[in-house]
């Protein structure tokens, strides 16, 4: 397990991120967390891990792109200190192109994607222990697909990313893909981008696994195993 | 794993189950099965098992005791065929006790509980192919407390009737008990009976691991594990 | 134009037809035969065709299957006496195949589906002046996704259908392939089975062409053509 | 046709335009162009003309008269750089001297409507490709009736700012009058001015028919004609 | 003043009468009376005739016709045993074959509407001590309009149903003419039918003065006239 | 009757006068004019003098007294050019002396009342063509009630007021205490300060009454009068 | 102190009682008993007795009569097997005559009030413990009001009926004119008759001091009295 | 008795005290102290001392801690010139540490608390006549709970600023440990926070006893003791 004792972990990105999420703090009783994917990682954190105290920031605003996370930068990841941070970003500057085509103006191609992308990384890696990268995703097993080859193409661009800045990696893609070997895209998310409960801890599993969670803790006998 | 492909698991219960859950049906799109640790469940299961389709329905009711569940029985749980039924009740046959103790049609005391309970087993258990009990609990460390020292007595209740009865037994007030001491009670429950997020994910964890729920497969590679 | 003066049309089909509408007439003033297509095609027969006076009802209901049609057939359609018929239904008979695979109650397989439908378009074939079958659709331009496919053999079936009962035939899948080409799907549909306000003008036009709507009628002075 | 690939067409008015529109913006996903005679254009040209990807953009305002249009022309139509531009206003010009007519603030009388109207035309016409004027309508038959006769003349005045600057122009009385040949007033508008959905596609067909747009396109295939 | 003291007064129609009264009783607390000629009519009374303590009731159903009123006529009527019956109907009858003029069934034409008010009125008046029977009216000053026309001649019909029963008769329409020769119809409705505060006193006049209502009485001196 | 065509009468008070009338203008369509006396007398002068045209503006806010009116009588009165001013003020100066006795900021003793109310009419009966000052008035048929007597005393410096300024005065508690002989309080007013229907026509008229208002015109065939 | 341990005590009445208790119990969490004196004799003798254990339940219904007290006597009394029995009632049989005079119907007068009272009272006494009568009160301090006079005379019925029943009697007119000598009735109720929560205090005050509460028990020390 | 006539009394605190009082205010009609302790004991105070006239004011604000309290200290308290201030402030501070943990800013720790109680009180105790400190109170029995055992800490802090400034000192903690001798603390409040209707009436009570409060004067008669 790579989070220590008392670390603050931010995650960043778009809807599936926020999932109606406390604003402005993202944290706090009562499902401030939201109810996507960062409320799980938080619960199993507190459930397996409770002696770590880990606290878990969501940052997540619906409809962002990469260059609506560049504006709140400062004021919504420096600012906040984190000691780990996750940014899962790029859904909406790939899904504009496709259900809004007529208005370029809301569309980040793929230059700027990652320019921008770079650019935040490398500022703030120096800063913090860790930056997990997470790549956008499109919940469509089809690889034709002209919205899946754009967003394959998004999600390598995180991928060489993390790998230029020496951060961890999660291929969300990859992880949705071994679920729709097995079931529909519309079981796992009504319009193919904002996934179920099911979807959500496909995401949470990919992330806590490449961070080093063991599901089975030698010492825990929660579950009276037999 | 003892779950097989294309079985009903069905859950019946009380608040802790219920967490707003679509009615009728308790099944199906948005949410259906509300917000708490069957949501969990189902979520774990499709993620990490697809292929095995196995269908989830809630039937917790909020408030109800075990006479509530006696009255609703044949049409919550005979008629829906469950091919396996897990039951967690006895919260509010308790705390009635202690929150309204000058109403005494409220309170369901030890040997009608029982008594109730193991019918209700005894009934269903040749109609199904297996049953889960799970304890009540309380999230209170101090078991010196009255309401869990009470609470305590019903567990044991189930114990002896999941014996009795040779179902699977779980003890969520020892899964609590783990975390309770890192955690102080308020942190996974605001009234020490509706669990936080975390809360839920003990219980579902809990009962997981009871069905043989194996949370790194062999063939899993959806976390891109390094 | 095949209609002619006085005479009442009436739709049933799913969500897409639905829309809605007012309840439980489905017609009237203030918008009571929905945003849909039905609305769309009152509205261009009443100003294309005002001295027709066309009387449009809507008997659309959200979420019904060709099972659902035959359990209000007498009340829906056969004691409102309509002069001229249309039915677009299998939406929901298909889609729950693919959104809700675990719960088989709620899916309609094609024998089924071809069953009932011939059963009803047969025993009303003979108290109308006409009856227009639509197919169902799906904006997926892959005929190699499975729902598409799926959705293409439910199609066949309507066609063969209309045939067999001398009904008209719209194909609407066939009408959204041609924008297909140009726009992607998520353009024109969220969750690629309710359409956007462009996606209901394509199925409104699809309709009104078979029915010998002119679009310019040679009387026409409307538009101050220069 | 006019319009040609990738234009902006830009509608602004009173309540007959805007039809709860989106605001800011006027345009985007989710019925961002209302319910009125704009989102039918729009609807049209994208079932037809899909491969123009033209993009329309409601700047609408209920309420609004000539003089609130000049106060907001410079951000919502010079700002917005659209191709085309689509004008029509004046219904609350001369609604207010008859709804309120003790209320002289209220009301814009003909020097100051037409005074206004031509400057803001003279001062956009050489910034964009095309300027289409439309005039207000009373859904009235009788032409001596004091508010129609009124209309009327601030129609002529559209009519004659049209010709003054070389601009398109809509005669949408004319194209109500055809149809009130046929139907009540209050058939098409419940207060003789805000249109049914059959008064909206009055409009619509009257703007399309102006602007060049086939109904039946030659390659048009999508309504399976017979 | 033909009402004397103690006696009960009530108003039977349709929305024009109704004005949101409660429900069902129609009399009471707290704007019991609705929003419109009839509240008027009773502050009326009470402010200038306290000593009498006339009792007012509204039985006015927005949307109904005299087909309607026959349906509720015991409940609503006779069995309330009022001492003076106002009775103001007519309305929709017309309306809905100008604003629906498709939907035959929601108009009820002259002969029907004949035949059904005098059979009413023939029941009831033995059993009252008065009766006031008053036209339904249009708001429009033009009586070559087709629905003014039509209304003008349901009004002759209440006024020869007045005088075969002995009833008193008050002509709406001709008190709203005198009103339109300075005051354009929609300074007084909307919709040319739902009068304004303003148009509801001229109804509470008319019927006021019918049943001999002194303004300034003798004995009044609240007015502090000088 | 003292006002001449196309007039404006404005109205300023409190809650009595306030009545839930539109904001900020105080006038226009749709109920602006609030639902007490002032929508009465504007209703009665449009319906008895429609060729006036006289623009009523109500101005009440509720909650006010004497010392709120003077904070804003710059923009609600002169800013308005009024041609004629009707004031009803004092309720609250007085109410919160009994009801809300321990809270002394809250109370405007008769001092500062006087020394106000003076001020603000000799500033503004100057600029208009007429003042009327009606008294505040309890709806209390005991004159030795405390509450009573200390209005009666409020209203003796609104009659003093008007004597020394040459404004017409209405005495609404003598307008009351003639219906008061008749009626229990409780009929007139909830609360004894709030009128009912009945009770805001007794204010209407005896303003209008003061005003000259002819309620039966030699010319008024309106009422069909026997 | 007259209650003893493990007593239920039920109170019956009208809007006074009930103060938005729950529905139908009449007792539970969260603030079931509603906001009025019942509550506040449940808060003090839990507060002061809490060994007692007390059951306190709310059967009051606002707007009710003597007349709807009967009719629901044998479900809302009976049926409960209350120990103690408390009944306050009689202002709407009262208050009807004065705010609604022209509505006999609605008025419950003395013969009847008395009559029910007994014969209710006379049923019931034998089954409990003890009856607790108390007056309907009026907040007035004139006893020549005309409607505090009339409930002076209801109040000296129920004095009768407690006399002649062996009841313990509470008269609360009495309590409110002690608090009347240095407070308006405003300051106590808006309507002088819906006591503000000081009012809701003389009530249970006047109750608990008729049964024998002691405010300072001898071995009461929560005060920490110096 | 300490208070005399005319006093103003100002409660300041957290949600305990605030308990839905009105804003900005924080007094006057219609419940504007709130539902808890503040509203009981003014309620009390006007019952038993009307002739004193104290105003009793609630500033408490839920959420706060002394920390926010510091903040509001000169427009809440200084500004408002209270003759007596009572303090019971606390809970958050202390709460937060356990609810949640991890959020270490949103703890106030001893010293933070004693310093700035301190600070906050030295500055107004000369300003006053008096002022009354409560401790914060947990309802739990168990005194080795860690979160009551840190209250009782916080109890401590309260009472020597209470002996270091020579204030009254009110133990709310011993008031509540008295009644919890005989109840569990969840028929005290669901959250071991929050107090029920009793647990409000035990803070008032405490409260009203230290001031020197009578609950039975000599003079009092209005129980109409036997």
């Amino acid at each position: 397990m790579r989070l220590t004792k008392g670390q603050k972990l931010l995650f960043i990105g778009d809807s599936i991120t926020d999932c109606e999420r406390n604003r402005p703090n993202g944290e706090g009783l009562f499902g401030a967390l939201g109810k996507g994917y960062v409320a799980n990682v938080d619960a199993l954190l507190q459930a397996v891990y409770p002696e770590l105290g880990i606290r878990v920031v969501n940052m997540g605003t619906s409809g962002h792109t990469v260059r609506d996370l560049k504006d709140r930068w400062q004021a919504d990841v420096i600012d906040r200190k984190p000691d780990w941070l996750a940014v899962m970003i790029g859904t909406n500057d790939v899904w504009r192109q496709y259900d809004t085509p007529f208005i370029p103006e809301w569309h980040v191609y793929k230059d700027e994607y990652e320019h921008t992308l770079q650019s935040l990384i490398a500022e703030t890696k120096p800063l913090v222990n860790g930056v997990v990268l997470m790549t956008p995703f499109y919940i469509e097993s089809n690889d034709k697909d002209a919205m899946r080859a754009t967003m394959d193409e998004y999600g390598a661009i995180v991928k060489r990313t993390a790998e230029r800045n020496d951060c961890l990696f999660v291929d969300t893609q990859a992880a949705f893909n071994k679920v729709l070997e097995e079931l529909y895209a519309s079981t796992l998310a009504w319009d193919r981008v904002h996934p179920t409960a099911a979807g959500h801890m496909v995401l949470a599993k990919a992330f806590l696994n490449k961070i080093g969670f063991e599901w089975v803790r030698s010492t825990d006998t929660s579950g009276n195993k037999e």
